[in-house]
């Protein structure tokens, strides 16, 4: 690794679904549509070069100046256990790039690879911000008019009244640069917005969000009923939980999609239905599955370490790639740090 | 109230958002389905006279034989705080079917009232069966081609370990009657299939649940990917994870349709192609809305509780009677009791 490498983003190439080539054709849409001055510092490409090489030549991109290849030997593998592969594959793509952004050379991180590597490797090499305990998953979901931040959506399933306080700072400070909302509201989710449903932890966590809650925008209890209705920009809730719901619904939306086709495929009458209504469908499937947020935070770190979906394609990619770069502009980091702070002080005081 | 009153299934007729009038026509239709014997003793309909007797003249039920009214002067609403609601209103339907099944004269209640208060009432009167520290809410979702039991979906929101595995056999024996299963699967639902994942208490459940896995037919771990998919019949979760996900699910399920619609009117093609193929879009609403699985038993008690959903229509309180007395002519509380005492006993021997 050359002493004087300095970029922005480390971008993790190797490890998702979908091989190197659809990462580098990821990368040439978000270099077509980025502007250069969101690119000050080249993108840091990591992954094997046999592969890389031919896969950046093929679209162009070999010796683009906004890039620069960093050559990792190795892969982690999806089905990898994660603590095991983070011992043994110290020259893999995305263990490299996270020590680029270690060392100062990258300034976050954006991968497709195995998730729980990522997290672990993410918090043992780039440490957790001063004031946070446990980092979170952000996912952004698909709403009738708008988006909504969930955090957090699998990082730790048993977090403490505290943590929830935390994600709720984290969720904001992305929702604020990503949806491009001033004043993020931030919900916590329960199963019952009556007086001591929800079990003791979630009645704790309420108290304490509401009492900093003019400090961070906190607007109380949300249902699962309205997850997808917007009313709030946030929905703060254990990794255990933001895991399943998201999990389910994305299993709920394959089953609709299934059933619907096979309904579809019933009469030769509804197959011509079908055909006249296909731009619906498209539209549906685009709104429900939105490229442009192709990446999940896992926030609370030193530095932003971001990941793409396994199975991302190129516009996935893309947008995972843009929403790095937004984040490295707006420092989320710095951002994050300064609310955070400000919040445990608050805290403290209250005893 | 009659001392020789008799019945089979306590119907609250009233409480549900569509009034009186819905559940009598509901009663009708169920009655009009239902061969004679499965209704050896009569539904005992439960409601303030003044209503519910008009009501039943105006469906031609009023001398129907096999149905009895028992007069209740008071509702719960739905907004009532449950507790409160169970202290004062002793004369609530709700409250005075579920006496008439506390007192033997009634086999089984269904109400489509107040979800908290049937919970709570239910407890304190017909009491946990033997062995059964919490009882647990389950719902039967639809899946690509068959249906699912979850358990629990909002009754007990921190359960302990047991718990889990008490879940495991009341939903199994359930799905037994309901879904017409002989050997349900069941799955414990977690958030990654890796060892160690998903936090201490999953872990210990699933330790537990293999334990009697070949008592009880447990398959495993599943994860939220999966829900739909209908690999096993009974999915078992903690009451949280469990409400949160399926009114998540509610809620995609709505906003897909709210988003769906919107598409399909955007240009005069699209209104062409739906109309088309509007018996598709029926016949997705109808699997993914089941009327004929209206009710969600609260299991674990000495006699079978069911609630169905507050919005209920006819369809869906016909459905749920249905079950009610498919439920009472199986004795679920006895498979269950026997069961519990078998999973009970084989755990205590391992200590």
């Amino acid at each position: 690794m050359s002493e004087e490498l300095s970029g922005g983003l480390a971008l993790d190439a190797m490890g998702g679904d979908l091989g190197v080539a659809e990462s580098v054709e990821g990368l040439k849409l978000a270099l077509t549509s980025v502007p250069d001055e969101k690119l000050k510092d080249p993108i840091l490409v990591v992954g094997r070069e046999t592969e890389l090489l031919p896969a950046l030549e093929s679209v162009g991109l070999k010796d683009d100046p906004r890039i620069r290849v960093v050559h990792a030997e190795d892969v982690i593998g999806m089905d990898e256990k994660p603590m095991q592969a983070i011992k043994k594959k110290g020259k893999s793509s995305m263990l490299i790039a996270l020590n680029l952004v270690k060392e100062g050379q990258a300034k976050a991180i954006l991968s497709c690879g195995n998730t729980g590597a990522l997290m672990g490797a993410g918090t043992i090499k780039i440490r957790p911000l001063d004031g946070v305990e446990r980092p979170a998953l952000a996912t952004i979901i698909p709403g009738k008019e708008k988006f909504t931040v969930l955090i957090d959506s699998g990082a730790n399933p048993d977090p403490n009244p505290i943590h929830f306080v935390h994600n709720a700072v984290l969720g904001a400070n992305f929702a604020k640069i990503v949806l491009g909302v001033e004043n993020p509201r931030i919900g916590l989710l329960t199963i019952g917005t009556e007086e001591g449903k929800g079990g003791e932890k979630i009645q704790q966590a309420h108290e304490l969000l509401k009492s900093v809650g003019t400090a961070i925008g906190y607007e109380g209890l949300v249902e699962g009923y309205h997850l997808f209705d917007g009313d709030v920009e946030v929905i703060v809730c254990d990794g255990f939980v933001g895991n399943a719901v998201l999990k389910s619904c994305e299993s709920l939306f394959k089953v609709i999609s299934y059933y619907l086709k096979k309904e579809l495929k019933k009469s030769p009458v509804r197959q011509v239905g079908a055909l006249l209504a296909k731009g619906a469908f498209k539209g549906m499937k685009d709104h429900f599955n939105p490229d442009e947020y192709g990446s999940a935070p896992f926030l609370g770190l030193k530095a932003p370490v971001l990941k793409a979906h396994g199975g991302s394609d190129r516009y996935a990619i893309a947008g995972g790639i843009k929403i790095a770069l937004n984040v490295i502009e707006h420092d989320l980091t710095a951002h994050i740090l300064e609310d955070i702070t400000k919040v445990n002080e608050l805290l403290a005081k209250q005893g």
